[in-house]
């Protein structure tokens, strides 16, 4: 395994404190069963999707009420033991590794919508309910929750790492659609950082200060939303491209129109084959485009014409509808399958996926000369983008125990920051920093950005305990 | 004049810091004819469209550059003296007040939009530049900014206080419309907190945290902006109602139905009296809501359609339609002249806005119950509203020279905010927390979250030198 290896030279900062047994007989005290310091408990705690291992946290809080949360964050304060939350343990960053040691307090535990306002279009939820229950429990009110990351994360966790996903070309990131929250600080004081009111002046914004915040400022223990009535129709539609360039132009030239398509997802050839095998499908192993239009009867087929339009002009054909949502969901298939079936595609392989997002007129030529050199690499890779946000994931797939590969996807990941920073984009669409990106975020944001939120992190985690070592270095 | 004392009252520290004239001969030496110290220079920039007065700052530096405002907060940070920000001094709050001296710092001159990525839809501006400056820019590109607040704010002011407007209920505010910004910190540093990426998930949101915080943190000094295609159609219209609950129940029922209306402003009968008063028009006095639909004209009629529809099961009447530009304008005239319409229906007199915002199911509650207080108190007022967010100001139009009336107009803005914090709103949805609302904010936010934000701005700024005295004692 070089994983170890390569995360110490990613991570200056892999510094285990001490745990003192006197926290643990704390912690066992006041929780008894919810605590566990079993290893494989731990084990399970002390890792994500991200393709990094590092030795796991000291024990495992099941937090069932903010008190609970508060409680244990007021024990590993007193003993300056690191604190890190846990959803449901799908972040890509290693946002869940206890670089520092410390203990993990696991929220999933506290999963229940607390209050669905439908006159208000909000929702009040507890950390732990995942994106896919909460729709399940709005689906008879008419309304719904658009963010959609791809896997089933819990809400905390999309708060923490400013999650977005498929909708956010229509709907918004996390970062638009978190109204408020509840919070337990770094001294484990319980706050509220705003209202359920739509919009507000009222002093420093925390909501968005804590949303993308990555665990490192508090715990997140309750989220208010914005939830949306469902469209009265909605049309999907897959249309392929005799070119990556041909898909992207249209993106560009749909968005620039301000045609509020919903969804507007590019997967590469790569991609359409690894779905195929995995699937058993039979769709067209050439760049396409995933769409979904969402309004009225009316609007989604001028939605709809208006793309079409478009595409062809690019040479987009085959163009396939759906309207029924089983129809759909046969549609999205390549979408939501994509990672799994290239994860599947090379048995053994780990992927460490990009993130870049650009201004959408930099897109192309940030994508092809980014496939370019990932063809030429020879290492095997998938391609799959929220385009009409400009937000694309290479998935480097390598085999763990071959450091040449592993150097050689972190060759091509550095080059595709770069290039992105160049073009006026950032290094992580939606992901967060975690580990793997806090070198790229200090060439992104400077080192005068970087101490403004270091000095934050000073003031409001004075004893550096909330999962401590994380975005940047102190 | 009362209003110094009851400044005092509301704002406990008034504390006139000493502006050494060691700083005055610097400020000089550096700025030659860009920095005055005469009276009635002094006097323009130490007040606002607020109903405080008090002692002016000691000195006014028009910036023409970032250099120079970083210069200028070097110097009076050498010296531990507070800096304000000022732009075009539209603020209603006595945000520019020097309540513990100072200077101020007048970026108007800073007027220069920078660059136009119409590709992108993004626009990047310095802050002295008005939001009517930079639709005159944007016209030829088929392309504008829809945050209007009203006033012809500048750019930097509209992030300082996290505007929003009439727009807001279909393009959000000022918080979902900046995408970066370039920041003077309170050392003097110059840094930026964002790309132009649409999404980001690359560390703390310092974009965000600057937007609202009332130039308590830094200094703007470029702020870019996403800005929209104008849309194919434009429809507006004005409608009568029976009673102001028949026209809140009826823009309750349009949101909750998803309908992308882009503006829906409630004025109550006394403002429509004042603006026929005052524009010689001959609009029924009676509640009034008036509307913008933006879209394909295929979906801006279809909009129209539904909303007519729900306006007339609540007893909706009298429609005026309105497509072109001309005639739009004419319709809005009655929105646009209220506040000055409304000062002077009463000659001499000054107004007390209030800015609450509730969830939109509490709106007719919260609204309704003030109604019945503001007349009874006798008081004249207005009423306007941004209905489809929630949030309306009443106008207290109050002598001056009248401590009566004045306490008068406090009672009503305390039993209003109360009641709407009691309905999990905000007191404060466009405005900013500025001197007045102080108190409020405690109230609203709790001890904890004030906290929080007094150990930001205490870490960002420990001298207390940027715009001190504002959002919350120290």
């Amino acid at each position: 395994m070089n994983a170890p290896t390569d995360l110490t030279q990613l991570v200056p900062a892999i510094d285990q404190r001490e745990v003192p047994d006197a926290l643990i007989d704390a912690l066992k005290a006041r929780f008894a069963t919810q605590c566990s310091t079993a290893a494989a408990v731990r084990e399970q705690h002390g890792r994500d999707e991200s393709s990094f291992s590092v030795p796991p946290p000291a024990a495992v809080v099941f937090a069932h009420s903010t008190q609970d949360v508060a409680d244990a964050v007021a024990l590993a304060a007193r003993w300056d033991v690191p604190v890190i939350p846990f959803g449901v343990g799908s972040s890509l960053e290693g946002h869940l590794l206890a670089v520092q040691g410390g203990i993990s307090i696991d929220v999933a535990g506290m999963n229940r919508v607390l209050s669905v306002n439908a006159e208000d279009l909000t929702v009040t939820v507890q950390p732990g309910v995942t994106r896919k229950q909460l729709n399940e429990e709005l689906k008879s009110t008419g309304l719904f929750f658009p963010i959609d990351p791809g896997a089933d994360a819990s809400l905390g966790g999309m708060c923490a790492t400013r999650a977005s996903g498929t909708n956010a070309v229509r709907y918004g990131t996390m970062r638009e659609n978190v109204l408020a929250l509840e919070v337990v600080t770094a001294s484990g004081e319980v706050i509220r950082t705003g209202t359920r009111a739509r919009k507000s002046s009222a002093g420093y914004d925390l909501t968005r200060l804590f949303v993308g915040s990555e665990g490192t400022l508090g715990v997140i223990t309750e989220v208010t939303l914005r939830i949306y009535p469902q469209p009265e129709a909605i049309s999907a539609a897959v249309c392929s491209f005799p070119s990556i360039e041909a898909a992207v132009r249209t993106t560009i030239q749909v968005i620039q129109l301000g045609v509020p398509i919903a969804r507007v997802e590019l997967i590469d050839r790569h991609t359409v084959r690894m779905v195929n095998q995995h699937s058993k499908l039979g769709l067209r192993e050439e760049p396409m485009l995933l769409m979904e239009f969402h309004g009225s009867p009316a609007s989604v087929q001028e939605q709809a014409q208006t793309v079409q339009e478009i595409a062809s002009e690019f040479g987009g054909n085959a163009f396939e509808w759906a309207t029924t949502p089983e129809e759909r969901t046969r549609l999205w298939t390549a979408r939501h399958n994509a990672y799994f079936a290239a994860i599947q595609s090379r048995p053994g392989c780990r992927a460490i996926s990009t993130d870049t997002c650009v201004p959408i007129s930099r897109l192309a030529d940030c994508l092809l000369d980014s496939v370019e050199e990932a063809e030429a690499s020879g290492l095997p890779y998938f391609l799959v983008g929220h385009v009409g946000d400009g937000n694309f994931h290479f998935g480097y797939l390598l085999d763990p125990d071959s450091a040449d590969e592993r150097a050689t996807a972190e060759r091509l990941n550095h080059t595709l920051v770069a290039r992105a920073l160049r073009l006026g984009g950032t290094c992580t669409g939606e992901h967060g920093v975690g580990l793997h990106k806090m070198g790229f975020l200090v060439d992104e944001a400077g080192a005068g950005a970087i101490d403004m939120m270091r000095t934050i992190k000073r003031a409001l985690d004075p004893k550096n305990i909330m999962n401590p070592g994380k975005i940047f270095a102190l």
